[in-house]
């Protein structure tokens, strides 16, 4: 359970006070505010606050005085156009900021994203809670044998379970182990002075969770969901991007479906790629040999199309 | 005067329509939305929207569950303290946006700031409003004979009347041809095609103004303030920073206050001049030739201490 | 002539002194270092300094300790590779910095591009020369009727005509004003104070030319080209962009051939475009009608096919 | 040791080859190219490339055509004025590349900086070393008291003693728990899968060495210098942040002795602060109570003129 009645109380406090504003408002996010979405064994996505709705798109790729055109459909063609035509500046005009809980190994991949605001839990400062990160079986893979950074099938019988044992007894010991260095007192029960905090952590290994608070602006947000939400990204993080599309999806409807469409279902075609596919569309038998590409390439090209 | 009565109304509609949030709402801030501050001739700036207020520095500071505290004394303190030791982080958790209109070549000084989200208005697209930035008499001065890049004295008498004659007339007849040129109609009343939008523009002087929306989170505007406000900046940006310091000090009271104490009101003093305080508390005669310091750095440090 | 002989006479100077180095080095560009190649009537850019090479983006790719492999084949297909899947950190390795000299107008487009760094010449500090862009005559177009913000035909005839003329003589007066009001004496040859810089050069239209270093890395110059480059980019843009792209083609060759394949001759195809692709493939009749697609995108979509 | 020989004999081929290039050169920096600067007990800092000098700093702040004056006392007072005036976008345009070695729970740190560009070295597509930091028994100590994310007194006896061991054996089992899982054959002898490296590579504590390049312009590394070579930073980041100051004092030295003088030797005083300043140095008596400080400040004040 990743929250303790406790900080379920205090979001339940913060959900049953609506105040007054001025300002655009979304109700599909409003549904959302402060709930903790679940995500992997302990882990959580919250949205702790938002700016902007998809009028605000509009409005801002108008400089507009008013709120612009009252007509939905218009925003609509209006947002697909934008995107269409990579215009990023009116995307970067919403906001969003997620209080996350995440494994360590997670965030170090969350992290490379650079244009967006981060505050982490300190553990210099604070003691890390006894939460890590253990895959329920079906997400225990081989490694790849034709992706050097990818996953194979499920392990299964023996090693699965040795996979999970190891996980599981690493953790424990490791963290058995930091308590006992920072605490103050010793094995036979004498007062210690306790290891500092910054030098104790490094013991834990990164399954452990951390959380933080993350805001990043939606042109830069469709970026991370793009990546993380891929096939090719690891499995732990893309069900955090995974979750933060349906929210998102509820925040900014229409940009969201630009979106869909333009990014997470559409494909860039390299100039050797569109000279094949006019070529195939001409009726010519084109083949790997004849299309001026590798065989990576080719077979990439024929996943598109497929 | 900056708003036509359409603008009027529409700003009074938004400002008609409040809605219900659960997000964090700064009282000070609803006060200002959509409304227009008049700075110089024919600009303004406008608060579109904003995210969070003094409790949610804290609250991303202790990446909390909930509101954190209640004590707002003791986010003052915490506040205070993270300007301090520049903590950046939780200042970025907060944002706002705004729509301003300001002289072409005040744009060009602000767009510098780069950690910041822009749309403005497009004279590619658009045609741009005869409105022009003609400095009131006391604010003609100079060429400062001390500071390469400043003003000295006010000009008075023919040399100031010829100079705002000049600046209004340079700019009607650049207009007058700007319209000339994209017109559909020739000198004699012929038909003519019509210069391309973005090439009359650049006829236009850069007295002109634009106007954009400008979002930027609160670290990266203090930035911005304290340069801008700052007495060394040229007047036409800083009566636009000190009208968002006004803005900031409703929106988010204890940030600002830090702020003012911290970085508007402080100074940052070099090894050697503090070298030469502590050489002075102890009662020594202390002058830039036994300084350490240029003749330049010695004024600036003897100006701190004044 | 952009360059006069005491800046032409620097430049050789420093093309004539080569020092050694440990760095990598990259042939093609060495020579182009310093040289200005010119650019619309008056501009020009020249490249200052670089870091890095093909060989710079693979051995960052690889975090590797020596030069990595020595196989330039194996170079190339790894710049592929990470160019096709979007992989940007290898490109960021590579860095160079330019000086441009540009009218106002462009420098104002260019300067949206935020992650660069960027020196411009300052009119607050120094007195700007009279230069100002007058376009040639087979660039001085009409305004689209299908694009609001482009170029339609040529102007020709007595329009064109006017045009160049309002161009020259509002520049010259706007210069011969910019001049009297910072001069020291009055028209009668009377004494005078002289109007501060920072407030004269605002009478100075947005032909005028101005000049900068900037400085980024190959990711963003990327991008920059690629939507610089851009048939739909503004041609006096479109001219340095094209300009730069003939630099970076000396400079790194395998990366910018994957640009050329990937970015500049590729196309991104929506979940929709995709969609009928695959149908004409298997012979369908596919129409705008029974496309998903409004009318613009079908026929940027045909575009893309033809 | 950090390097092992095939690693050297790389270095020493790149430097046993220099070559000819008309760019800005620092002798101080050539020095250091490719070189392994040890830190900790297996980590590195090595220079990979470097653009710009001192001079190009002030040949950037004057966008000039040559070199500028050659005086180097010109450019001395020069890149003092900048610094003193936080002027950034000339020390902008002078870049560094490092490959480091360093800790997990460093890089973690380190990548909070996000002006910089990285290629970290991927545990989901290599396997990692066996190379944990052990911190030497004079690094290891015990929580402050007075501080909540500092070091107190170093640890003595048993006490010292458990910590070094449990680091030492925790990282150990972790590793060949590591190796266990990816490894294609089971406990028993019997051939196995092996789990995906990016899954594995979780159990492993945050004591284990990575590697990465980074590239960061010259003012945001000073930026991260005056944070992280603190005396309040973290020991083992601040030994990197040390070693990278010897290497930017060859490089540049003009800019780095300005920026000892006013950033690491200098101080940031509040407006109330220097009130009392001006107080003092009248003669009056100033305690904390009438100083309008807290008393957290005032000791950090106290401290100053200490």
């Amino acid at each position: 359970m990743p929250l303790s009645a406790d900080q379920q109380s205090e979001i339940d406090a913060l959900r049953s006070q609506p105040s007054q504003t001025l300002r655009a408002v979304s109700e599909g996010m409003e549904g959302h505010l402060y709930k903790a979405i679940d995500v992997l064994d302990h882990g959580f996505v919250r949205v702790i606050d938002y700016m902007g709705d998809d009028a605000a798109i509009c409005q801002a790729a108008r400089v507009s005085y008013g709120k612009g055109t009252k007509s939905v459909q218009n925003d609509e063609g209006l947002i697909r156009y934008l995107m269409r035509h990579w215009h990023s500046t009116p995307f970067e005009m919403c906001e969003i900021k997620l209080h996350v809980k995440l494994p360590v190994f997670v965030a170090r991949q969350w992290i490379r994203h650079r244009t967006a605001n981060v505050n982490e839990y300190s553990a210099r400062y604070s003691i890390l809670d006894r939460e890590f990160y253990i895959p329920a079986p079906e997400h225990v893979n081989a490694q790849s044998v034709v992706n050097n950074q990818g996953r194979g099938g499920v392990l299964e019988g023996a090693e699965a379970a040795r996979v999970l044992e190891i996980l599981k007894s690493d953790s424990n010991r490791a963290y058995d182990n930091y308590e006992a260095m920072i605490g103050e007192t010793g094995p036979d029960g004498e007062a210690q002075d306790g290891l500092a905090r910054e030098l104790a952590r490094m013991n834990l290994p990164s399954n452990i969770y951390t959380q933080w608070y993350w805001k990043v602006d939606l042109h830069n947000l469709f970026h991370f969901l793009r990546l993380r939400a891929d096939a090719h990204a690891q499995y732990e993080i893309r069900v955090y991007a995974d979750a933060i599309c349906k929210v998102v999806a509820d925040w900014v409807p229409a940009a969201y479906a630009a979106f869909e469409d333009y990014r997470l279902g559409g494909a860039t075609l390299s100039g050797k790629a569109l000279d094949c596919v006019r070529r195939m569309l001409k009726g010519e038998e084109v083949t790997q040999e004849n299309s001026g590409m590798s065989k990576g390439e080719w077979r990439e090209f024929q996943g598109v199309l497929a």
